[in-house]
C-alpha cells in the first residue's frame, strides 16, 4: 500500500512518519510539504541552516526517509497513492484535502471537515461501521477518494472509555475535566515554557466544543441518512497541565442503568475481547484498566501498548449523579490520538475495502 | 491578644509566623515544637547544623521571631496565651489540643476534630454563625477554650464560592476535579521532584471524602443538636499537579433554580458586599471574578488579596446537567486554605467575643 | 522627572512600568508602541480582543498607566521627555534611539549599542566613572542627548562579583556556565514548554560571546580615548534551564594574587560599604553572600533586596586554577539585569548630572 | 552465569533487573532485600499494600521476576552464585559486601570501597587493565571473589570524555559545572518537587569530591603498587537541575598540548574505533558527538544507544585556558552511570577471566 504524507516536515507529519516506520504493508511513497522545504532532502528539511535539529519525535528518523526529497503538497499526484495522510493545520487541509479526495483516501489529523454529515469520525473497535458514511460521501462529492478525519485528541479517550459503557447501561450524561499535554498544542501555537511551568492554564480555545460535538458523533448511529448523535449531554472543561505527553481526563457518568465498579470492568472486559486486534497497530486492549489508585499517571502509563491502550483506572461509583460513576482515563494524545490512531483508521479501512490493497 | 504557635518549626508553623507578621493586634507570644526544636533560638531551630535553611515561605522570617526560644509543646502553658495556632499533624493534634483547649481556644489547620459533631468548620464570611457551637462544645466537654479547626484546604475555596449559589439559587449536585498544587501536601509526605515532573498524579489519599463532608458541614445549618449537613451531593476526583502553590479547581454544579451566567455573577457580587470586610486579614472580595477565559491561573492568580480572596473564572451555563452551571476557581492553599485563614477566623472570633482582647 | 517608555507593551516595557510605579521623582509621561497598539489605552493594548491579558509581570498594573493612550513610536516627540527607556527589539532600537537620542538621554535593554566604542555598559556601583564616555558620544555624534545601554542580563551579575575580585586581587582568568531563566529569552523567541520540560538547553545563541565582550568591557578602564577592556580572558558556556525568573552562574576565576575565602568575603564587604545607596532602586547591598551551602537558588533568592542584589554562595578555594576561587552567583535577569537596573542607571545619571531633573 | 542482586527491591536494583532483562548470557537467578521485602514475592515486594506501584522504572519488570521470591540479603549464599550486583546504601554495602565477596565477586553502585588503594573504578572502554588491581585486592583480603565499584554517576561521563584527550594531547586542568538530573539522588534521599520546581540547587553533598578523586582514579595508571592518580587537577561545582534523567556537564579543559576542534573530534572518533564492541550491553560508539549546537539536552539525547553512550556536543577552543577546550557532555545517570554500566563491566571482567561463566 502506497502512502503519502503530506505535512511531512511538520511535528504531526513526524509522527506518521514514525508509525509508519516498518509497517508490514504500508510503504511511506512520498513526503509533500510547503514551498519553505519542497525541494529539499528530508533530512535537510527537518534542520535549520544552522544545523539545529527539527525532528522532534522520541523515536529516531529511518534514513531512507531522511534521503526522500519532500514534494510541493500542491504539486502531488494523488492519484499515484493508495492513501494519502495529512498532518495539515485546518486552513491548509480545507484546501488541498478535497483536491487529494477526488482520486485517493485522505486520513486526516485535522479539524476542517470533521463536521460535516458526510464526513465519519473513526475509531477502530469503537465504531467501524461508520466507514459505511464514505459511501455516501463519495456519492455526494462524486469522489473516487474520501476524506477520514481523526477525532480531535482529547476525545478520542474519552469516546472508547465510553463506549462500553453505552453499549452496557446507557450513557445519559457526561461531565469531563482534561489535563492536557504540551504536545496537544502542536509547535507553532505552543505554550511558552515561561507560561505553563508552576501553571495550569484553564481553557483551550475550541476545545471544548470539540469534544462535545466529536464524541456525540462517534457513539452516534449511522442510518440511511447519515450519522444520528448520540443521546446523551456532554459538558467539558479543559486545561492544560506541564506534561509532555498523554491526556488525563477526569469523567463523570450518569448511566441508564445502575452500573456498580465490578459491573463497569466487567463491561470494558467484554468490550476489549469483542475488538478484532488483528491489525497491525492495534492494541491488544483497547482499554487497560489499573487497580493502582495512583494510576494512570501521563508518565508511566501514556506508553501502554504503544500509546494505542486507553488506561482508565479510578473507577468508582459516584453518587451524586443517577447511575453515576466516574474515573480517571489517560490517552496518549500524539499515538493513539494523532498520527499512529489514524495510521489504524487506515489498516481498519483497508481491511474492510476502502483502500485498496 | 496574645498568641502561641505550636508546631512552630513546620512549614504550617512558619506560615503562622508569616501571617501574624505585623499583626495589628495579635503577637506571637510563645513558639513551641517537639524535642527536636525545643530549647534552640527558632532561627537555629529553621536551619540545619550544616547551616542549610528550612525556611520555606517566600517571605522572610521576622528578626524579632528568630531570636524567640522554641518551647517544648507538651510543656505549653496555654492558659497564659489568648490563642494557640496550631499546625499539627492529625495525630499529635488530636493528643495535644485537647490539653490546651481546656483553657484556652485553639485554632488548628489538622484535621483531627473536624468531623465531630460539636467542632464547626469556620469559614469567615460564609459561615460566622457557626461560631455559636463552640459554646456547645465548651458545655460539653467542660472546656474553658475550645478547638476549631480550618476546613482542609481544598474544600475552602469549593465552600466559599458555592456559598452564593447556595443562597440564590439552592445547590443540589456539586461534581468537582481539582489539580492541587504540590504544597498542598506538605514536606514530610511531600511528592518527590521525579514522581511529579512531566505528570499528574490522579489521587491524593482522603482527600476526596474529606471535600466530600466539609463542604456539606460548612454549608449546613445551626440548629440546637448542632450542624445539620448541607442538603446536596458532592462528589470529586482529586488530583496533583507541578504547581508550587494554589489549587485549582474545575466545578459543574447542577442548581434548584435556572441561574444565567450574569445571575451567578451578580449572586457573587452580592455576596462580596454582604460580607463585613472589616477584619484585618480580610479579602475586600471573598470571590474576585476573572473575565479573562484563560484564568485563573495559579501563577498569577493565587496571590489575589494577598492569597485571600478566591478567583473564579469561566462562569458558563452547564446544558448536561439540571439548571447547570460550571467554573474554575483558584484558591491559595497555604493563604486562605491554611494558616493565614486561621488568622482570619481568631480575627471574627475575636470581633464575636470569643477570643477575648 | 518626565520618562518615555518606547516597547512600552512588550515584557521589557512592561517591566519599565513597574519598575517605575511608585518612583519618588521619575514620571511615567509617554508610552509608546508600535502601530498594533499606538492609539489604544494602554490597558487595552496589553489585552487581546478576546479579552486575554498580555500583562506579564506579578506586580499589577497601575490603573492610572491603564488609562494612558499609547503613541506610536516613530512618532514621540523624544524633546517632551527628560529621559527615555526603551525595551525593543535590537533592529528596531538600532532604528529609533538615534532619532531619540539626538535630544533626549536613551536608556536600553536591547544589544544593538553595546559594543561601539562611544557606549559604554554602566552599571551604578561598578563603573559610574564610565558616565563620562557619554560626553565623547554626544560630541561624536552631535547628539544632545546619548544613548546608555544596560548591560546583558547574563552578564551584569557576573561583571558585578568580579568588581571587588578585580579591585582586591587582579582577575586573570573567568570561566562560568550558566543556567539561564526562560524569562530571558523575553516571550516573541521564548522557548516552548515541551522544549524545556525535563530538559535543559545548552546553547543560546550569541549569549556567549555578548558575556565575554561585555564582562571586559564593563570592568575596563576609560581614558582619553574611550574604554580600554579589562586585560583578563572571559570564557563561559550558556545554557538554559526550566526557571522563571533567575539567572544562575557557576563561576571560576584566577586571580593575580591568592586570595583565602575570607579574603573574598572581606573584599566584597567591602565593597558594598564603597557603593553609594542613596539612589531609590539601589540594594543595601550590592552583593548578598550566603553561607547556607544549599543557596542562592532562583526560587528562593532572585527576589532579594527586590531582585537589585546579586547572591553569592558556595565561595571556596579552586586548586585547579592559579590563585583559584570558585562561586555561584545569582542575578535577577528581569530586575537588575533588565528594566529595574535601567531605571538604577537612570537615577544615578541624575544624580552625576546626565539628566536633568 | 548466575546473578544474585541485592538490594532488589530498591530503584537501583530495579535498574540491575532492567538491564538484566533478556541477558544473552547473565541469568537473574537470586534476588534479595532488607526484612521489610524478604519473604514476599518480588511483584509484591514492589507494591504498597494498598496496590501503588512502586516499580519506578519505565520499562515493564518481567513477569518471571515478579514471581521471585525475594531472600533476606544476609542470608544469601554468595558462593551459589558467579556474580552479585548490588544496589545498597553505602552504610549496607560496606557491611555486606565484604561477606559476599569472600567467595563471589561483587559489583556495585555503591560508593563505600571506592576510595581503597585496592579497588578499581572500573569503565570497560576506558581502564579495562585496572582489572588487574583485583588480583591485588583478593591477595590482599584472602578473598576467592572481589569489590568492584561502578564510579559515581556524575564521574562517568566526565571520565569517558577525558580519556581520548588525555591520550591524545595531556589533561593539566579540567572545571566542571554539573546539571544533574533528580534520579540521581535516589528515592531515600530524594528532591521533593516543591524544591525543585522552578529552581536550581547548587549544591550535592560529597559529590564534587567524590567527581574530583574519581576521576583522577579512573585514568590513573596501573603499577606494582596499585593505581597512581592521573596527575591533573579537576575542580567542579555540582548542581541539581529539575530533569528526569541525565546528567548534564559544562566541562573546559586546559591540555598539554593545543588541540583544534578538529582534533579533538579525530580523537574522539580513534578511541571509538580502538574500544572494543563486542559485549553485549556495550555501546557501538562509547561516545557521540552531535554537531547541532543546541545539543546535547538530556530529554532527547540522553537514551542514545540505550543510554551507554556518552553524547558530546559544543566542542570549541577556549582563549581563557592555556590550550583549552570546552564542550558539554550528556550522561544517562541510571543506565551507564549506574547499574547498567554494571552489567557492562561484569560482561567485560568475563571475558577478561574474572568471573567465571
Amino acid at each position: 500500500m502506497k502512502a503519502a504524507i503530506v505535512g511531512a516536515t511538520g511535528i504531526v507529519g513526524q509522527q506518521f512518519i514514525v508509525a509508519l516506520s516498518g509497517h508490514p504493508y504500508i510503504e511511506i511513497s512520498a513526503l509533500a510539504g510547503s514551498t519553505r522545504s519542497a525541494g529539499q532532502k528530508y533530512g535537510d528539511a527537518v534542520r535549520t541552516p544552522a544545523g539545529a535539529s527539527q525532528w522532534f519525535c522520541e523515536e529516531p528518523c529511518d534514513k531512507s526517509v531522511k534521503d526522500m526529497t519532500v514534494q510541493l503538497s500542491t504539486d502531488l499526484r494523488a492519484e499515484d497513492y493508495d492513501v494519502i495522510f495529512t498532518g495539515l493545520e485546518a486552513d491548509t487541509a480545507r484546501e488541498l484535502e478535497p483536491l487529494y479526495a477526488k482520486t485517493t483516501p485522505v486520513i486526516s489529523t485535522a479539524s476542517a471537515f470533521r463536521y460535516e454529515p458526510d464526513v465519519p469520525l473513526l475509531v477502530p473497535g469503537v465504531n467501524p461501521e461508520h466507514a459505511k458514511l464514505l459511501d455516501i460521501q463519495r456519492k455526494n462529492r462524486g469522489w473516487k477518494g474520501y476524506i477520514t478525519p481523526n477525532p480531535n485528541c482529547t476525545t478520542i479517550g474519552l469516546a472508547i472509555t465510553l463506549k462500553p459503557l453505552h453499549d452496557a447501561f446507557g450513557v445519559r450524561t457526561v461531565l469531563m475535566t482534561s489535563m492536557q499535554a504540551l504536545s496537544g498544542a502542536g509547535r507553532s501555537g505552543g505554550v511558552l515554557g515561561m507560561d505553563i511551568l508552576d501553571n495550569v492554564v484553564p481553557y483551550i480555545p475550541k476545545e471544548e466544543q470539540k469534544v462535545q460535538r466529536e464524541t456525540q458523533k462517534i457513539l452516534g448511529s449511522l442510518n440511511a441518512e447519515g450519522i444520528e448523535d448520540a443521546p446523551f449531554a456532554v459538558s467539558c472543561t479543559c486545561t492544560r497541565v506541564n506534561v509532555q505527553d498523554g491526556h488525563t481526563e477526569s469523567v463523570f457518568v450518569a448511566l441508564d442503568k445502575p452500573a456498580s465498579v465490578d459491573d463497569v470492568k466487567a463491561a470494558i472486559e467484554a468490550f476489549n475481547k469483542a475488538v478484532r486486534t488483528d491489525l497491525p497497530s492495534a492494541p491488544q486492549n483497547m482499554i487497560t484498566v489499573t487497580e493502582d489508585p495512583f494510576h494512570p499517571q501521563p508518565k508511566w502509563d501514556r506508553m501502554t501498548e504503544g500509546g494505542m491502550s486507553t488506561v482508565v483506572g479510578r473507577i468508582r461509583e459516584d453518587h451524586a449523579l443517577p447511575n453515576g460513576v466516574k474515573y480517571v482515563l489517560l490517552s496518549h494524545n500524539t499515538k493513539m490520538g494523532a498520527a499512529k490512531g489514524c495510521v489504524l483508521t487506515a489498516e481498519m479501512l483497508a481491511r474492510e475495502g476502502y483502500i485498496k490493497r
